[in-house]
């Protein structure tokens, strides 16, 4: 076993992590656009190899490859870790303040699309596992680590790539991604997601745009949209897709335990870091909690159509398209709401309204009574010195881990080795992390690997 | 009186005003941009001089200077042009098949963004009156001639202008930016233009964009966005706006003689130019041509909220924007309907959607029994040789004929001197006129300026 782990130094792991997580936020990685991606796996591969892991890329066609990486510990135990390398499309740009592939150090935050999710959590657990290899002969445990490249559009072939390669990846547990400390210094962990389905509404009323003389005959593709919008979701909230609602699971005693127990302060978060007065349908406390985990949503990611500069363009515009994602509960399946939609669209008289199919994730939760799960949760509790809020399922959506169960069986959880907290402004403009996150992430991490190889 | 007019070569001042429209199309004269407009009033200016007249540049504060130009003519008779050299935003760029401001002759027609809207027309007018000169010691009449630059932003500061002005632009009447010919020969004639009201509504809902996994409490600025356009007009294309329809004045018998007897091929354009299977709640025939002639609208010009690129992003956006303008009709008022607009928001409990006031222009209308008309509609139909097609109130608007109604109490209307037709995509990508359609305009223009000089 290793000895001397308290004595590691982390102050000197923090500057490491820092450091590591500004070298692969310079990476424009942004999947939806397939850019850098493979000169990212490269860096993720180079830096696991040099921290002593013997790496590979697993690839399938039409993706960019994952990096796999295992490290060989003493004793029997096993941990795989889950990170991605991409990141989300930095739009709108003209609300950052520094550029978003240009990591800038600004009142104690590191700026840079990707660092709150998730390269800063890259960086926290390859500095701490360098550290620990330094510090004695072996790590307590072996580990395993998958780093993957599409994440941020829904893993469309990361499930393959888990089910070919599930030998590599068999382990006591998984961290997810993970997650970091409420603003009440509570250790968030996750112990599920929901699932996701991301669509787009496409409507071609003209073969070009018209002069807005004529809006009271020729057809409008931007109130044409509105009206199959208006039709998927009333303005009073209400999901109209038939049968959408039909496979939702009634949540255990055991999950409504957990949200009720959840730091209150998540909807502190929210207001603070959104500027919100008001939240749907004026929910608070529990209420807005059981919302934020139970409910399955329908969301408009964005519309565009016609003219959107200054003054005015007095035009019908051709055609016009929504974005939209629903994050899905169990046992909702992404395939059948898809389906559901389809079907809505059509008996509804919207067969001119195209549908495309672009993302997908299945609900996955590891259930708050299992071992593994303890384990961790304990640790938290141990090294935070608080108790953990949980969520047994939270609101964003990991593709990884309904594959995990599905194609190797592991259970796992997102623990907080993740520098992030609320205002993050992950997926948004100024995303950042604050470098006094980095300190609790290192020590619950040297913690967890020591408890996991006793 | 000048004699010799026949003998006039149509072919040469074809040539020539296809020349003075490329020069005048080189110019990117966006007034939504605030592009180019003082060097395109100086080229307008220019050529005004080079013509003969005597030229001065009208301005206000704030506004680009519209160019005025008088030529003296040989007896009593005067006549006012009135033209526009400012154009339509070129977006969405990426349609057009050659670049909007090099204008290029492809297939006998000369592509170019203001080319029909109406620089072709101000090439034929100014093309026209040269060549009479030169035929001839003198024009039968005296042409004043105002060409504005803020027509395609509403005229905000027009008829500051034209009351200040007042008395250079007394004439008999006034050809205001003019027609075309229908699909079927026939001259197309507009006695008037609705009004227009251009408003810009905006929801911010939270400081900055979030994780769409937060969508079921957070509020959504496409949601709600959504919301308050749905109550503006429900899905059946009702305006909701309470008081709406009040000002709406009962069209004449006369008016509705002249819809009826209206050239047909006004669908058959429509549908052929725009790809349209199904006109809005099915219209056909007369129903159709009542609806485009005397029912105000409510369009949609634009819609921008959220991500908008490839694939899938999956934010819930903090932002949305719509830009709508409603085309108004007898006795609306532009002014008074922004009022029902804000008062409706604020009844319906939007007063978190914020209104702005983007641009308007009054409805206006020369009667069908007017002397002026009467005779420019007996030379349409004695040089085209056919019957004109008229319309009562055409759907598009012209801020110009209010004013000078209000102003000089000018009657007037457009007349078939402008090279455009139903496919010549004003306001939209590939924007053109046909070759083949300047020969008419310069032959009615011809006949026009010698009848109204008898």
């Amino acid at each position: 076993m290793l000895s001397g782990m308290s004595s590691l130094d982390v102050r000197s792991i923090e500057q490491e992590a820092l450091d590591l997580t500004r070298e692969l936020c310079r990476k424009p990685s942004v999947s939806a656009e397939g850019r850098a991606l493979g000169e990212t796996a490269e860096l993720v591969e180079t830096l696991l190899t040099g921290a002593g892991f013997e790496t590979r890329q697993l690839t399938v066609d039409g993706a960019p490859p994952a990096v796999y990486g295992e490290l060989a510990g003493e004793g029997d135990a096993s941990l795989l870790l889950y990170n991605h390398y991409d990141v989300q499309p930095v739009d709108p740009i003209e609300l950052w303040d520094s550029p978003p592939f240009e990591p800038t150090l600004r009142d104690d935050r590191l700026f840079a699309r990707g660092a709150a999710d998730n390269k800063a959590e890259i960086g926290v657990r390859l500095a701490t596992i360098r550290a620990m290899r330094e510090a004695g002969d072996a790590l307590p445990l072996t580990i395993r680590w998958i780093v993957e490249g599409e994440e941020e559009v829904a893993s469309p072939h990361f499930d393959a790539i888990i089910e070919q390669n599930a030998d590599l990846l068999r382990a006591d547990g998984c961290l997810w991604e993970g997650s970091g400390l409420a603003m009440d210094g509570r250790p968030e962990i996750a112990l599920g997601f929901k699932g996701n389905l991301a669509i787009k509404l496409d409507v071609q009323a003209l073969t070009s745009d018209a002069h807005s003389g004529t809006a009271g005959v020729l057809p409008s593709a931007a109130w044409r949209l509105h009206a199959a919008l208006e039709s998927i979701r009333g303005v009073d909230g209400t999901i109209r897709v038939e049968g959408f609602h039909d496979a939702v699971r009634e949540p255990s005693a055991r999950a409504r335990e957990a949200v009720a127990e959840q730091s209150p302060s998540i909807e502190d978060e929210l207001r603070e870091f959104f500027g919100v007065e008001e939240f749907v349908d004026g929910l608070t406390g529990l209420a807005l909690r059981e919302r934020l985990t139970f409910s399955p949503t329908c969301n408009i990611c964005g519309i565009h159509t016609g003219y959107g500069g200054p003054g005015i363009k007095t035009v019908l515009p051709a055609h016009a398209s929504a974005w939209m994602d629903f994050r899905l509960v169990p046992d909702q399946r992404p395939a059948e709401v898809f389906d559901l939609i389809r079907s809505h669209l059509e008996a509804e008289g919207f067969s001119d309204v195209a549908l495309t199919f672009l993302a997908s994730a299945e609900p996955a939760a590891t259930p708050p009574e299992d071992a593994f799960a303890s384990r961790v949760i304990d640790v938290a509790e141990r090294v935070i010195g608080k108790p953990p809020s949980i969520f047994p399922l939270a609101p964003a959506s990991l593709p990884v881990v309904a594959s995990l169960q599905r194609h190797v069986g592991l259970p796992g959880l997102s623990a907080p080795d993740n520098p992030v907290y609320g205002g993050s402004a992950a997926h948004a403009p100024n995303e950042h992390v604050r470098v006094e996150d980095f300190a609790p992430a290192i020590e619950f991490t040297i913690a967890l690997f020591d408890e996991l190889g006793r």
